[in-house]
């Protein structure tokens, strides 16, 4: 399994699942998941969904401009690091971000979120 | 030890070594680092070092904007994201960055470079 491919696929499924449905990211995350959202820190997937949904936009689209991965080490964990725009409802200019994701394996062979860190890139 | 403190500590002690003398970081890295520059891949302490050495200019200065932090695992690792602005000698303008850490901890009890991935923020 590439990991490249692997990293694409999540970051590809988990903006498109940002932008249509935020509550269903709640299956990414695990009890000890952890968001670093604007300097925010929240723990566990309950808490980090609420979060997430909380955000004070109706809709938004993510546009990825770059992705780039690496092995975490022996756990099998992946380092996804990725930089793109974002676009809100009534908003007319694209805000820059940044994000990072943490992947874990599961026993099922799938990845889950351990850690996610984002920054709005103000210019 | 706090972790917010010693990721402080350690993104200031790293961009005023790459800004003063990009060769003494090497100390910073081990066999199994890896760098991720702009999507070029680097893996090992020489590598690393030679590849930051090579880059095409002789003076910047990094203006570090946000550093976040969570621990990675069990093993006692450590995340670290980055945003800051990077001024280049002789450019106008400085240019925005992105930048993540792994940091491992090494049996003296400090910390070592595992992970590096780093992207430009074009406006």
């Amino acid at each position: 399994m590439d990991p490249d491919a692997v990293a694409k696929a999540f970051v590809e499924h988990y903006y498109r699942t940002f932008d249509s449905s935020r509550a269903a990211l709640g299956v990414l995350y695990q009890d000890a998941s952890m968001l670093t959202f604007e300097g925010d820190k929240i723990q566990g997937a309950a808490a980090i969904v609420a979060k997430l949904s909380s955000l004070p936009f109706q809709q938004c689209a993510h546009v990825i401009a770059t992705v780039d991965c690496q092995p975490s080490g022996p756990s099998g964990g992946m380092l996804v690091f990725v930089s793109g725009s974002l676009q809100l409802g009534g908003e007319q200019h694209p805000l820059k971000f940044s994000q990072m994701f943490h992947l874990m394996p599961t026993p099922q062979g799938s990845f889950y979120v351990l850690n996610d860190i984002f920054r709005l890139n103000y210019a």
